[in-house]
């Protein structure tokens, strides 16, 4: 048996593979039949060691964070998750470890109703790609590009967890000050980041643009800003902190980790004045954390934080070196 | 300009993007509209530095060989090729290099009337990851399980010839005794794939199971055999041979390059006796080499190979190194 057979073996038996699976793994290709009037939604994202995870990070955390930031691409456009292709590169054979790392992945593509359909194992050094794809209808996708003034700015759960969580994850035991769960809140928003199917689904049709937070807030919001044509001022008093960063960092450091610290998988989406109340409605219901921290403005893709209601011009000063150290 | 932007470029402008692309890259993901009555057919191929390929291949082949690889995996389904995804991961920002890597990627796409739909570039060891999507109505498709007693086994082109181009790559230049047109031909079909695409177009719905060859001949053959419950009698006398690798190596050698060398991306296929004139006659349409070599009969899936009409008992023995050198 090889890897891959290894790693598919975890998928079978547990009622988590589509009907819309014509041909599974075991041919030259996978074959799925396709629902009429949805569109296909195609999304592929790498994880290197040592680049996006620390080389001694658990299989289970890996397996599990390789489908979700893949399944937070769809979700961020408002896709309903359905099928992943997995390519692995792997240094040796270490059995306990794919077992371990397969379980997670086939454990997570189950909560989200989604199938392997196939792949390929490598030798090399360690690496995977997915590539995860998602059906929506067409004219109620979300794109970057949609998003005009007066709309208003949201953002999902609490931006900034998951790079503390990797601060942490990278500090010598002894020079940690936090409370053990504290320490465990941040590290879990960095190893196991929550994709927000449900949201994305909440806001289709609702939403005038959407984008998922993977290099920082205000990196990912110029996306938006860049592809729709308008500014956004961002009300730095109104984003949303988690009670575990505000234990953990000082508070003049605090803005820097909500509006510059990456992986945190949250949604940042516009929603037109008129939206609001159904996005709300939906986003409670589906038990969403979010928050309104700003609106779009005339403007040509600027990103305006304001502090007190006065622009902070010295945001950006020495802040690119910690967001290299972030992601790529 | 991230080098994924880089890679886009040599994209656009070449008239290359398909009409069914909604949203191709620059978005959270891809958007595709969907044919109706087609299933979509997708597989994944990774190429790794040291084990793919030669750390001094030349980008231009490197970026044919990603896709040819791939498309020759549709090939096998009888699909008609449509959108790839890439991941890459690069070590260092060779601009020219990548420039390179990604006219030839775009040309190869071109070709075969595929659009680039995104994908993601990593820093990291140099490997390649390429998901391929085509098209195929579903009861057309090219299976590997549908191969009958009495069955014909084909194959198109010259199997053996990529694994004798690789040994030429490697040797030392001074070892070498071939004329600089022998390994040309040689060398080119380890560099320069063809994907059978037209073949399997060709094919679908005439031949009964298809495989494409990456493992060697006999090593693909029982994916077929195993996967259709019936054996197969290949009949050494009728392997096609090329005249380069005739010239290249002595006779006693041929049937190992021939059966066992891997790289080809050939098609290897069954044809019922009553599609036998239709096949012959559209591959000649479309120009593909191709040749009999054998025929199903009953049994549990074993792949028989005969010289005088005698089986070869013989066949196995001390090879087993050599077909580990080949592929993984």
């Amino acid at each position: 048996m090889n890897e891959f057979e290894l790693i598919a073996r975890h998928f079978t038996g547990r009622g988590a593979q589509r009907k819309d699976v014509l041909l599974g793994i075991g041919d030259d290709a996978a074959m799925i039949s396709l629902p009429e009037s949805r569109a296909l939604v195609v999304t592929t994202d790498t994880l290197v060691e040592g680049v996006h995870f620390l080389p001694d990070v658990s299989p289970h955390a890996l397996g599990h964070k390789a489908v979700a930031v893949n399944l937070s691409d769809l979700a961020a456009m408002g896709a309903e998750p359905a099928w992943i292709s997995l390519a692995i590169t792997l240094p040796d054979k270490r059995h306990d470890w794919i077992e371990a790392f397969a379980a997670s992945l086939a454990d997570t593509c189950e909560y989200y109703g989604v199938s392997l359909i196939g792949g390929d194992t490598t030798r090399g050094p360690l690496s995977i790609t997915i590539t995860a794809h998602g059906l929506v209808k067409a004219d109620k996708a979300l794109r970057r590009s949609g998003a005009n003034p007066g709309d208003w700015l949201y953002v999902t759960g609490t931006p900034g967890d998951a790079c503390r969580g990797l601060e942490l994850l990278q500090m010598p035991r002894g020079e940690i000050t936090e409370s053990c769960q504290i320490r465990e809140k941040l590290e879990k928003r960095i190893l196991y980041p929550t994709p927000r199917v449900a949201a994305g689904q909440a806001l289709k049709g609702l939403a005038s643009a959407a984008v998922d937070i993977s290099d920082g807030l205000l990196q990912d919001l110029l996306h938006i800003t860049k592809a729709s044509y308008c500014d956004v001022e961002v009300v730095s008093e109104q984003l949303p902190i988690s009670d575990a960063l505000a234990q953990s960092v000082p508070e003049s450091d605090r803005l820097r980790y909500q509006l510059a610290g990456g992986d945190d998988y949250e949604l940042l989406f516009a929603v037109p004045e008129e939206n609001r109340g159904s996005v709300e409605t939906a986003l409670k219901h589906f038990a969403v954390p979010f928050a309104c921290i700003g609106r779009f403005k005339p403007g040509r893709g600027e990103v305006i934080v304001t502090r007190g209601g006065e622009p902070m011009s010295e945001l950006w000063q020495g802040w690119d070196p910690f967001r290299d150290a972030t992601h790529d």
